[in-house]
């Protein structure tokens, strides 16, 4: 097996291999809600990436999350914390959802052959779904505006430590091995190694800082939303 | 002073501000050569960022140094390697050169207020020309084919603990603190800790791990080559 990491998505086209298995990773918070919406019963989520598009389902009657920098955008249902996506509130139903970096990251990643949606909630999960799949799997980091940053590359060390304690992997890349590094001088105390970030200032300013230690929790979700070509929805088994 | 790293060159759109000091940085091996010609008495360097330019020069009587994935091209007067500059080959020249990544990111950052070359080697004398200049810098990867390398990563976290030590610094980016950790694990035997990148392979496959130990002394230069943006040209003052 071989992984690889792409710490930014406007590097895909530098990592990109026919039939990769793509992991788009979004900690804080897109991806970790995405894996969340499904935990509560949400029968599919519609990925868009811009708010004109949201706004238009939104007036034909789907519930939608939609924010733009760390903040709920005023005609949407729901924001970009796991906490607004209640299983009273989206059990059974198709979720259109729009981020400022997580879905911009799975808009420029969608031509793979496989798609799938990372947290630290379903590591284990997503995991198994790889080495099942056994192709190369190549995680995206969605990163902040195309800049690279902390939280995500540390799911990609974790990620790569995962699969090294059970697999023969390929790992010749630098940035998984960076991404190992950063991961095992965090692992003790991610919650605590994260405060130094970009993106927990953010929270913090938008009094979201609790969603953080949500995200960093470990498979408390045993399930791996991968994106349907065809439906262009992202959905479970 | 705020510092800011750029860990592809791909990436520079999404760091770029106005009035940026910018360092390019390829440890292995254009940017280590550029400063060892330089310390061994050329008098400018034209970086080209294509072939058949540096043909052009090459036939208009100019010495030429080129390089392609790791190899010498054959039309050249020398390769990629330092060792290839030596002060009889090069005291009091004007030499043209193109390599696989570096003049690349030179090319992809000349729009910027100042452009300056950064190796291990000038490493010190680089800090206090930025301390000087007082603007925001942000160096530059070149890493290879735009994707992530290990050794200029290495270089963007010694390059911030320099900083760090002496002065208060803005460390706001978490690409500086990811690549500051990196330095911080390879910093006691960095020699080591690059025999297991991808590039280190790659010198190892063209007979040139030699130069590794060459492009990882710290302070064997005092001066930093800048690029003169009406002449086109790396020059030192």
């Amino acid at each position: 097996m071989i992984l690889d990491i792409c710490l930014s998505p406007a590097l895909y086209p530098f990592y990109k291999k026919e039939n990769d298995t793509v992991i788009v990773v979004d900690i804080f918070r897109a991806c970790t809600t995405i894996c969340t919406a499904f935990a509560n019963g949400a029968s599919a989520i519609i990925p868009v990436a811009d708010i004109e598009e949201a706004k238009r389902y939104k007036s034909q009657g789907y519930p939608v999350g939609a924010e733009r920098n760390t903040k709920k955008c005023d005609f949407a249902d729901f924001g970009n914390s796991p906490f607004d996506y209640t299983r009273e509130k989206v059990e059974g139903k198709e979720i259109v959802f729009t981020t400022t970096n997580g879905t911009y990251a799975i808009e420029q990643s969608r031509g793979c052959k496989t798609l799938l949606i990372g947290a630290f909630l379903n590591i284990d999960a997503l995991a198994k779904k790889c080495i099942e799949i056994g192709e190369r799997t190549v995680i995206i980091c969605a990163g902040w505006n195309n800049r690279v940053n902390i939280e995500d590359t540390l799911f990609g060390g974790a990620f790569a430590e995962k699969l090294l304690i059970e697999n023969p992997v390929n790992f010749d890349s630098d940035a998984v091995k960076i991404a190992l590094q950063l991961w095992q001088s965090a692992k003790h105390d991610p919650l605590n190694y994260i405060k130094d970030t970009e993106h927990y200032q953010r929270l913090i300013d938008n009094k979201a800082e609790g969603d953080a230690s949500f995200c960093l929790q470990q498979n408390t979700i045993n399930l791996v939303p991968y994106y349907d070509r065809v439906e262009e929805k992202l959905k479970i088994d």
